[in-house]
């Protein structure tokens, strides 16, 4: 029997509410370098400690299988509930999400920088010196004025923040992925975006479509100065996803700052409040909403964002700004809490890794590991193991006593 | 997505070298018997010790599945990245590589022994009183003189040692596996070579060969004395392997002692490096060939051989044997280091078991435990967690930084 279809037909509908918030690349690695301990060990979390002497389930989850490092996306959708292995998303599908761009099942997507070309046609800088966003409003207006449709497929062009926008191919028989146009070093020619599977008619179509619309933008930017061209990253087209609340029976709203990880929770159909731009700020707002939504997606980017700069005394920060908020959100203590990360980010690594997150979960029937506080070693000798990540969500269903018993 | 084909899409080489240490038969169980204590427990293990003090990171593999005992070849292959319910390898193929006999891809390989039998065709020793090496290598080359062809099919006969030999039949359309020969024990008739697949046409071509075979072979022997008949078993074809190091993206050596663990390695394309007979003398070849390798196997038999033999104090002796020779080893120490055994082989079971066998990884990135010693108890408690052993490989790639992100 397929297990996506059992969950299915066993849920109930609770009304419980349930919250996950996914503190970003929370994982880390004990090493001599730092007394063996991680940022989440060495950080100092009363609030945290107290959820967990109260008691909660912790253990470990792999976020898509063992060894592989996962980005944002597959990371998410995971967390998410969905097999990141079945349900391949592109950057250039997050982006165009994250910058409220509302995309349709079937359209390409495409991750755009402005750059700068010298008069041989070459890269001379793959960000044109990080133009200001205004100046890429101007120039991304000019292009969408100029460029509606490529044939009988409609171009949408969105601006982002400084030199990034979204290309959006919108028409029938369209389909990714393709290879990236940008070199990804200077000195080197635009790359020609070419189908990943070459026997894809589909494939073949956009990689027309995409020198099409090279052709007649670059002459509109040859003028100015110094983002006279473009690179295109992460062709690919929205996957027909189930939408969150079919699949779960939960109504979901996402509390998230970064545009990339609006766009993950908008394309799994959850609602984006918009406002919040701290932990502080999210939490309050999570208070305000409660009665709204049955289930919340509470996003903190700043746990990864250190990781990635190897800076341990920033993450273990981090982490305490959050334990700082946590009492906020626990005024409205939801009937199930998921605290975790969507990966590791070790300092050590100085980005994402493949090492399994700590998770931990509360509910009147999570039951108490009998841990004293929330970590990574601690997390080793939790009740929940260490299991792939796609699970957390049926877990966290079944703590809410979503789920019917399976036969008699 | 296949989790191969992603594993493979992400590799990247990095010029990392692996080691990879099987003791053999390494996991243990604790019984009241020896105070609690597993021979890896037990044992004096100061070099061991220090290792794992210098952080590691620890847990337990499953060989094959849940309760499952493997042989030696499912073990390893699992060892090797490969899931030995996947890649079905036959005994006498495993034989036959350790022998030096080069298959090719679709040979059938049989283990073969010499026997005896009475006036009335029943076996009365099984290992024909174990004849010397010389004897069988006489009976063998008599039979390999008489015997090149079964019609359009070439017949290779090799001999081992005492009464050991193999039979390999290359031709088209041949393919395994069939029933044993050898009845199991003394007073019964040889068996009939039956297809596993009852409906298998390349199955009953062999079977029919094998049939073939004893009529042309039995009246060669007719005179011999005690060796006048021969069991077969293990009788299956050489199945089409990955070579390793397309799949990894790593050039691998063996170090091994016993011809199976040669061979084994050989199967999946390692280059078998002859010479030491000792773990002193392997490791010290070890350090010899560190330049010429990204990946070393290397095999410790006693560890096996005298759980099988259910003595506690030699398994014991033998890990504490290991343990001295270490330092060899470390002058040269790899990027990522993987010890472990292919399964469990209790003293208290006197056999190979389905027990999972302590594993643990040291690398820049494997982080620390905070565990004193590598043990059974204390790799329970590990940050790896109990997992498939076919993963083992992916962990040492993902340890020596070898796969790219996965999704943005």
């Amino acid at each position: 029997m397929n297990l996506d279809a059992l969950y299915s037909n066993l849920t109930i509908k609770t009304g419980a509410k349930l919250a996950l918030i996914v503190l970003d690349g929370l994982g880390d690695i004990a090493t001599k370098a730092q007394d063996e301990l991680t940022p989440l060990e060495a950080a100092h979390t009363p609030n945290l400690d107290a959820l967990v002497a109260a008691g909660v389930a912790q253990g470990r989850m792999i976020p898509v299988a063992p060894g592989i490092t996962p980005g944002s996306g597959p990371g998410h959708l995971g967390l998410f509930g969905y097999d990141p292995l079945e349900f391949l998303v592109g950057r250039g599908v997050i982006e165009a999400l994250g910058l409220g761009f509302t995309l349709k099942p079937g359209d390409i997507a495409i991750r755009a920088n402005f750059c700068s070309l010298n008069e041989k046609k070459l890269v001379t800088d793959r960000r044109a010196g990080r133009i200001p966003t205004e100046t890429c409003q101007r120039l991304c207006a000019l292009l969408a004025s100029k460029l509606k449709k490529l044939g009988t497929t409609e171009v949408h062009i969105v601006p982002g923040k400084e030199h990034r926008f979204v290309v959006v191919l919108r028409g029938a028989g369209l389909e990714g992925p393709l290879t990236d146009t940008d070199p990804n070093r200077e000195g080197l020619p635009i790359n020609e975006a070419k189908p990943v599977d070459p026997k894809n008619a589909k494939q073949k179509k956009v990689a027309k479509l995409v020198a099409d619309f090279y052709k007649a933008a670059l002459p509109l930017l040859a003028k100015e100065k110094p983002a006279n061209g473009f690179l295109l990253r992460g062709i690919a087209h929205q996957p027909d996803i189930p939408l969150f609340e079919n699949r779960y029976g939960l109504k979901a709203a996402a509390l998230a700052v970064y545009p990339m990880y609006k766009g993950l929770a908008q394309l799994v159909g959850m609602k984006k409040i918009e406002g919040p731009q701290t932990i502080k700020e999210q939490f309050e707002r999570y208070v305000a909403e409660y009665d709204n939504y049955d289930f919340f997606f509470i996003h903190f980017k700043y746990t990864d964002k250190y990781g990635e700069d190897g800076n341990f005394e920033a993450k273990k920060k981090a982490i305490e700004e959050f334990d700082e908020a946590l009492p906020i959100f626990l005024e409205k203590r939801p009937d199930v809490l998921a605290i975790t990360g969507d990966h590791s980010t070790p300092c050590a690594v100085k980005g994402h890794s493949w090492h399994p997150q700590p998770v931990l979960i509360q509910s009147a029937l999570s039951g108490s590991d009998k841990l004293e506080r929330f970590t990574e070693t601690g997390a080793n000798l939790g009740s929940l193991g260490i299991f792939p990540a796609k699970f957390l969500i049926r877990l966290m269903q079944a703590n809410a006593r979503m789920f019917d018993k399976f036969g008699a």
